[in-house]
This record gives structure tokens, sequence and C-alpha cells, in this order.
């Protein structure tokens, strides 16, 4: 399989017992669409040593960058280096770099041995500067090792973005009077046809709207977009076409 | 590995590539979270047959009950019964109960061949009724198919959790003075001494906020929580708590 794209690995215990909702899986959904990196997917599990190795493992081999959340604090709940090294087959070092980055700022006598877990980091990783602030990102190869508190995750993440490259792709949406039982039959031609298009369908329930369903069609350029639109609205009855987009 | 609580598959194109924020994971954390049964897992996956397979065959092999979101309609990108059943090793059927509700409620003269596809099931699947809606929810041992719509999974949810048992659990917040490197060494040795309490640490880095850590002590019984968050604040220096709950 090719890896392409980005997935991520949520590590969150008080996600999933409902303590605090996530924020920082729909913000990296956001950004990474806005910035053109597709992204295949978002799991979120406990912080339990082999639930993270199996999660980053299966992201690895699917994604080319693997974004974790949470887990990298100094007490016993952070256990996301330790799981993301097992996971590459790697030790778990103390990155020197780290070690007197933290001596910088806290007096060497006050620091304590748990604090100094901060510089722990899977052998090989590098520490990637953050305009701002004097905490780096962790990274390893391309797996970004991101903080779970919202506002230190969306700024490391701006530093990792700002290295990577993606483009933006091409959208178009119909919003059809018709139900969804009776579009899927020229969806399907369509789809089948042109396998380079994404195409999704999502009904409306709400009768308020003036529409039943929201057709969206996207790719990496804009001709396929337009040559799939027309295809789809040529196969519909006349007057199915609510407005488009 | 003994199969327990709940683990959930979200299926969605539309909310991986940023077009419609996901409220149905963030719906089932809470209701879970309510009616007292532990989620291990939720996994945003594409609309793709092996991505769908591959999540729930691991949903299934660590949670008794297993929960999708989406994919269920009658167009091309509706794949999740498909993956379901190929991740339990079954054919898809169409269930005449189904295709008896449908025709009963549209013209059989006005039913498309997709419109019919809301009746394929994999094999051994049950409907389950639900109050006020002639739609029933689709079940297949105790994986339970819900729809991306968010007011119909909410609906489909609750009759799903009439039929489930659960214990809700205790939980005791700690909110602390000092930052986590001081206070790690103490968590670490009351959560070595008491595996079957969970401890939870989550630093505040608002200036505006009157604690630095939030620590929160759960288990199944009231008498464990009360035992470690005594023995957590005897470690702590004294002053350290700014207050509990």
């Amino acid at each position: 399989m090719e890896r392409t794209g980005a997935a991520a690995v949520i590590i969150g215990n008080e996600v999933l017992t409902a303590k605090v909702q996530d924020l920082n899986g729909p913000h990296l959904i956001k950004r990474l669409r806005e910035v053109g990196i597709p992204l295949q997917s978002v799991e979120t599990v406990l912080d339990d040593v082999d639930a993270i190795v199996d999660a980053v493992s299966r992201a690895r081999r699917k994604a080319r960058y693997v974004f974790t959340s949470g887990g990298i604090g100094p007490t016993h709940d952070d256990v996301t280096v330790r799981a993301v090294a097992m996971a590459m087959g790697r030790r778990v070092v103390r990155l020197q770099e780290m070690l007197d980055l933290i001596t910088s700022r806290v007096p060497e006598r006050e620091v304590t041995p748990e604090g100094l877990r901060l510089a722990d980091a899977p052998e090989g990783a590098v520490l990637l500067p953050q305009a701002g602030t004097w905490f780096p990102v962790l990274a390893v190869d391309d797996i970004y090792l991101l903080p779970g508190v919202p506002q230190l995750f969306r700024m490391q993440l701006e530093t990792v973005l700002a290295r990577l490259g993606g483009s933006p792709v091409s959208v178009s949406c119909l919003y059809l009077s018709l139900g969804e039982s009776d579009i899927a039959g020229v969806l399907d031609r369509v789809a089948l046809d042109m396998p380079h298009v994404a195409i999704g369908s999502y009904p409306e329930f709400d009768p308020a709207k003036d529409y039943r369903v929201k057709v969206t069609i996207e790719s990496a350029q804009q001709g396929p977009v337009d040559a799939a639109l027309e295809r789809i609205v040529t196969g519909l009855p006349e007057g199915a076409v609510v407005r488009r987009e």
C-alpha cells in the first residue's frame, strides 16, 4: 500500500470518558484540508501503551505523515513517547538538546526527575524550533508528537504545517430536489466511470431546507470535477437541480 | 483479550475532508458515559470498504458493542453494510422484513432498484423497532449500524441504549497549584499501587485559572476513589490543593 497523506491518533482517556470534548481532531481536519494534505483516518484511543502502539503502527502503514495528540507530559499517564518508540522498534533515549533547553529555563536543582521525562524521545527524534516559545515540537521521521492541550496543539501544528507541502483540491456541489434512492443510479454510473473523482451524497432531512440531497464532487483538478458534474446533471430528470455551488 | 465496553467507527469522507464536523462521535461518547458503558476507541475512516472492514474487525476484537455511524443509505458511497458483512465473514442478504416495510411506505412501482438497497444487510441481521418512526435500527450480533445524519443517529442510538446495560462510574477531581512535573512522582506511586483506579492529569496553561493541574480519579466504586484521593493529597506538599470536587 502506498503511504499517502496524513493520519491522526488522538490519545485521550479524558476524551473517551467525556470529561472534555476533543478539539484537536476537528482542528487538524480543518487545517489539513486547508493546506491540501488528504487525511485518511483519525483514531481516538485510551492512554494505554498497547492501544497507542497499534494505532500509530497502523497510521504509519497507510500515511506519510502521522500526528499524535496528547500523552507527552511528565506524568504516569503520559505514555505516547514510549508507545511511538515501540511502534517504530526504537529505544527511548534522553535528548541532550531538550535537557539543555529545560535546564536553561528552570534552575537545575529545581528540576524533578519527572520533569526530565520531557526530554525523553524515540531514538532518532528531532526538535523543531517554534517561533515565540522556547518549547520545540518533537518529531521522529514523519511522526509529529503534539501536546493534547488545544492552544499548544494548534501552535505546534502550525510549526509542522509550515514545513509540509500539499495542494488544495477542487470541489463543486449540487443541491437536488430528489431523494437519494432516485439519484443513486446516476451517481453510481459516474462514480464507476470516473474513479479519480470523489462523489459524495448527503441526505438532508430538515423539511425547512430547499433540497433533499447535497452531492459533492471533488478531484485534484477542476476539469474532471466539471466533467463529472455535467454528466450527473445530464443524467438527472429535468428540474432536479435546485442549485450549484 | 476480553471484549469489554464499546468501540465506535465513524464512516465519513465528509468528516475527514472537513465538509462537516462530526457530531455523532462526541454525542456517542457523552451518552455512553452517562449510561456507564466504557468506550475504548472512536475511529474515523473514509468511505472505503477495506478501511471500514479493518476498523470494524478491530472494534469487534476489543469491544462487546460496536457502533458504526454513516454509509447505510442507497448511494454508491454507502458501503457500510457490505464492509460489516465482510468483517464478520458473512454474506449480504436482502431482508424480507425491511422490503415489506419499504413497500408499505412507498408504492411498489415507485421504488427504485437503488431504494431497495436499504433492505440489504449482513446475514443474521435483525431490525430493532424504533418508537415514533417506521424506520428500524439495523443490528447484527452486537454491531449497530447507525445512520450518519445526526438527528437520525441520536434517535437510533437511544433505541439501542435502552436495550444495553451499564453502570455509572465514580469520579473525584483535585485542582492543584503545582505543575505536572512536581506532582508526577506522587501520582506515579498511587497509580502503580492502585491499578483499578484510573488517575488522569491535565495541565492548565491559562494564567487566569486558579490552578495549574486538574487530577481526575475514577473507579467503579467510590471507596477506592476516596482512598486514592487521600493518598495523593497526603503525598503532596501542604497548600498544593486548591480545591476538590
